[in-house]
């Protein structure tokens, strides 16, 4: 998948975008037509198949030593990025194939990494109520080992707050600190059409709000970290975001961290 | 508006639509293109100018007797689904428009009723935090007296956890209690363009999971009732799911219900 995806981002062109966010640099890519791609982020766009295979081979042992969150982070950003790149520019208006495909790519990658397959309804046995709740990617390790709660998107916007209120209605059911809520989000650019300036849509006083007042999510793994995001794990009460590379080294200590 | 989007809706043929919910007949319009609306509850549109008038002067007069629950919802039904049918007819795709209108439409019958006008952003005063939480409307009747808390949408769908999270977060910011959580949604329905058949999109579960462990919302006032959530007023713990025409006569009464 991520050789096919790359091969047909090779055929367009690169052009370039503005931004005024610190540090970062954006292009997108654009077909025969004249369209133009997500923005996607130069630094972070590596497509080597070497490193793929490094990260796949380090899934497969379980041993993370030598790769850096940073290593892993552009690998898994390059393998995302470039099939939505590929849907933008071959289908017209279809959000929901990249997004299905994040889901499934993220899902596959932390299963691995945690060597327990997800489950995506949940057993609830609340005196009358005896049935099943749907929810995002769960994954149980197992009596008396932490179980993760695992929305995958690729971008959220206003809608985060489903995030925080999914993780508390966990939280009710379960009891809290059953889950550790660590969603993984590709990115929160938007790039307008005719300006090509990239600009990244963050509510930095909602998130706190959020985790003040509905729940309290453990992580929030970006592969493109924002920059008003990235701030909020410095000030109190911290919100923990951090890029996605990152949940491969910590994965074994994140329950008791 | 009422009148111009009746005016337009006659222009069209209507065709009837099948469905399995009990006691409920819905029909579509039809343009000259074969092109359908979304489905039209046969029993609420009732677009009688002397009815919107009549509803127009209690409100003015505060005075609501002789008006039943059922005549205020079939007024404010087909003064709703009519522009929302005329812009389905006319447009291709677009989902904002009637949304944004009956957003404008039910703010302003609940700030006529309530005679307080709404507002979008509340201070947020929170030890560090100065500043202001955007919000759906919301309408402060003073000191002493209830504060409303008013999502106003089309269609829910699996989006409405995010009404139970906002609750939860004023009930956090502001004390629990503060501000009554009264949605008003126009319906559930969705029609298959094939088939021609309605269907009401409910989750009755997860509701009942959401007011037992995010917030209690006072209120969930629709101006098409779906079955599934009328019958949740029955059980315990209930919610209680009501014909917006409703509000009209309780409204004084609501804070101390």
């Amino acid at each position: 998948m991520l050789t096919e995806s790359v091969k047909a981002t090779a055929s367009y062109k690169r052009v370039p975008l503005t931004t005024v966010i610190p540090g970062k640099t954006y292009f997108a890519f654009e077909n025969k037509r004249g369209k133009i791609s997500r923005a996607v982020n130069a630094d972070l766009y590596r497509p080597k198949l070497a490193d793929w295979r490094r990260v796949t081979a380090a899934l497969s042992s379980g041993n993370f030593k030598g790769l850096s969150e940073d290593r892993i982070t552009r690998a898994i950003y390059s393998a995302a990025i470039s099939f939505c790149v590929t849907i933008d520019l071959t289908r017209t208006g279809d959000q929901k194939t990249p997004g299905t495909y994040f889901e499934y790519l993220i899902g596959h990658l932390f299963a691995s990494r945690l060597d327990v397959n997800p489950s995506t309804r949940l057993p609830v046995l609340n005196l009358d109520m005896d049935t099943t709740l749907p929810t995002d990617y769960v994954f149980d390790l197992g009596t008396g080992k932490p179980k993760f709660h695992l929305p995958i998107k690729t971008s959220t916007r206003e809608r985060v707050i489903q995030v925080w209120a999914h993780q508390r209605v966990l939280d009710g059911v379960y009891g809290t600190g059953r889950f550790l809520g660590t969603p993984v989000i590709l990115a929160e650019t938007k790039t307008d059409q005719k300006t090509r300036k990239v600009v990244e849509i963050c509510l930095p006083l909602q998130w706190r709000l959020y985790q003040m007042h509905i729940s309290q999510l453990k992580r929030v793994y970006y592969l493109d970290v924002p920059a008003a995001y990235a701030a909020l794990t410095g000030v109190f009460p911290p919100i923990h975001v951090a890029p996605f590379g990152r949940f491969f080294i910590e994965a074994t200590e994140l329950s008791t961290a």
